[in-house]
């Protein structure tokens, strides 16, 4: 399979807008060898590498975002890239001003790649239609979130060894999640089997395609799982009445502390950020030995150190010569 | 005329608050000749110069301008010189402190320059009379907004070859406009005529002294001018009653496409930008050719380098020398 | 006493929380002299050192406060760390996340020191005990603000030669104010003799153990003081019915121009700011040559640098080699 398809060998990537972008699982196990040189690079005494010199990356951010935005920003500095943030609540978009005029303005000031978040799916793929910087998605509507996925697999891959045969249960609010759409390609490229476990009103309408199982039984999916992987439960699902209440659903499908007990030792647990502790996932199981939930935000930002020098800087400077 | 008034040979100048701090014609020409030294440092694959190394520009802003902080920015960080960022959203403003102790506070930090956007008209001056760091007026009230018309300048020398002899009109709302006041000012400095067109609700109540010619009549002026300014319309004139209705402004007022091709073919259409499209432009006469407004903002930045450069590094740092 | 409770000599300390972790007056002096290095350093043409490269410091503000973040953050900048800002407004704080969590993700992206200022006494206490990064307490409630105290001391040191035997009255609003109580731990630890002026609604409850003589007659304090301390009034005190009324409390406690002449003329008058000029200031008064307000705020960023050094550089970076 190799040259069909890879991430890299597309020649320069110009866009990371689905985990599709990323050619299959050679594309995604490229980013994540790269990311091991990265996570080394991230525990040296001074963390930088000169890969991005004279490379800006900016944030066109339309939805708050510290968590994400802080570790695209950290990944940039470590690369020596600079960064320009343009956030939607102090911008002239408040001023009736378009996405693509917003875009062209942002890339007339001299930017190399725009990291995008928007509430509207798609938004970034429309970005990438008008710049010839490249575009990264942070985050669209309800549709991707590819770098999540990346860092997910990576954490996974770092505590399991490998992706292929292990049964990940995806678990929560399914039908409005990007990170889950992203999880799923992902995971399933690699060779995972997922389940979704979620109330019915809580999975899209269609999951015709998705290659996954589906299950209302929690107790019984967690016996039988490598990994648990929980989804942010936001309260307004309650007042669109997709809920009964916050209580019930924590009671048929929270990680309780009677629930986690169902899990194999070895099994971890994951949450993409921020957590309801006391709602999708009891306080205490988020501190267990094997919550890799800490993990996954340290992971994050090499896998992105690794998706910027992907797309802006392997040109330039060979993996082999990052020396800081 | 060398030798009077000239930006550069004032000695060191300390501000720029005005067009007519610019001492004319040669102020100007100096400045838009030394953009193009800065044009040159940003084509280059890493577009930095360290002419400013050590020294900090902070931003004031009492007014939400991602825009132009975001060119004064990337300017300041070609210059290898740090940034402060200032916003008064989240200040000791809010919390009933003086614009001159704000001032006095920034200043006392280590601040070689300061950058002022500011919704009272004068507000950069006044700073300027009490702190000994250098100012930039970056747009105050209706008054003002000097980078604007040297990227204006720059953009119409870049394609035009010169301003002298040109025909410019302006477009719009004059009235509440900074960048009309500014424009007018650099435009007739180098040689140019301008007309200014608009409802008499948005010409200013006096032009005793303007340079300047008046019309109602948009389709005769567009059929002579070498340039089509068009000012951004405010949705707020329309309920301040100083227009009837949008839709009336931009049938009388606004570039519409059966208006453009009234234009000559060579004529650029410029905005200041953030654009209405489909209020005071229309939507395809932005996408021109000859529309040059994505390079306003391109040039906006060498523009800025050029005048930091001027107030803080010329000193040191001899033009001929700003190798990276 | 050497040896006992110094900040240095205690390891590498791992966090600023209360003056009472400087260890006592060899602790503090530390400080004091490590500052003047410091200040050299700022007058610099280039006012950098690297002695923290490689490091990154974050901003956790969950109150507004541009003033200190700008001083801490021109501090790293001048020891070359690089900065992380999480500010509360924008963040998935809004999102129901704890302050655990937030500081544990904070953490993971890669930080070696975190700022922190929040509306509850303790906060920075917690953080530090979740985290092995070093905490700074940036103001906590009512509780402590030890960097303010530090430049504080500094500043009457560099007029008046040193603290000891010297007498200043804190005046104000002292029940609410954590500049009040980190200063009085600072003062009377370096050997003043501090009296707090207020009304009795603005004390606290209780003041059994503090070192501080009281007042309620301001004139008589100001005709033996070395140094007026005034604190900033909050508008909102009024409408808690603790102040009949501002122009009250500006007549009995406010250090009018009349009031300001009853001073010996080598008297200090400081200011934390921002300043209620004519409420608690008039006007006048602060501009006074004995007036050091914003020499506080000069040597606020000195201080902050000493303080980020001896958390984070000081192991790698002898200060006699703070060579830029």
């Amino acid at each position: 399979m190799a040259g069909t398809g890879s991430f890299r060998e597309l020649g320069t990537p110009r866009q990371l807008l689905s985990v599709a972008d990323l050619g299959g699982p050679d594309g995604i196990e490229q980013v994540l060898r790269l990311t091991d040189s990265f996570v080394e690079v991230s525990n040296r005494p001074i963390p930088k590498v000169p890969a991005l010199r004279g490379k800006t990356v900016a944030w066109l951010f339309y939805e708050d975002s510290t968590r994400t935005r802080l570790s695209f920003e950290t990944a940039a500095r470590r690369l020596s890239a600079d960064t320009m943030n343009f956030s939607v609540s102090t911008s002239s978009v408040k001023k009736g001003e378009s996405l693509r005029d917003t875009a062209l303005t942002i890339e007339a000031m001299g930017v190399d790649a725009i990291v995008v978040r928007h509430r509207a799916a798609g938004a970034p793929h429309r970005i990438s239609q008008w710049v010839s910087a490249a575009v990264v998605n942070a985050g669209d509507g309800w549709h991707e979130h590819p770098t999540q996925a990346l860092l997910d697999c990576f954490t996974i891959r770092q505590h399991l060894g490998s992706l292929a045969g292990r049964h990940i249960a995806i678990i929560g609010d399914v039908k409005h999640s990007r990170v889950a759409r992203s999880d799923v390609l992902a995971f399933t490229a690699l060779g995972a089997e997922v389940t979704l476990v979620a109330p019915q009103t809580l999975l899209p309408p269609s999951l015709e395609g998705w290659p996954v199982t589906i299950s209302h039984d929690l107790d019984a999916v967690l016996r039988t799982v490598d990994v648990a992987y929980l989804l942010r439960m936001q309260q307004e699902r309650q007042t669109e009445a997709l809920l009964p209440s916050l209580r019930e659903y924590t009671a048929t499908y929270g990680l309780t502390q009677r629930r986690a007990e169902l899990l194999d030792e070895k099994a971890l647990v994951m949450h993409p950020g921020p957590m309801n502790r006391g709602v999708e996932i009891a306080a205490e199981v988020a501190d267990l030995p094997n919550a890799v939930i800490v993990d996954q935000v340290r992971n994050g930002v090499a896998v992105r150190m690794a998706v910027l020098y992907l797309l802006l800087g392997s040109a330039n400077v060979p993996v082999e010569e990052l020396a800081s």
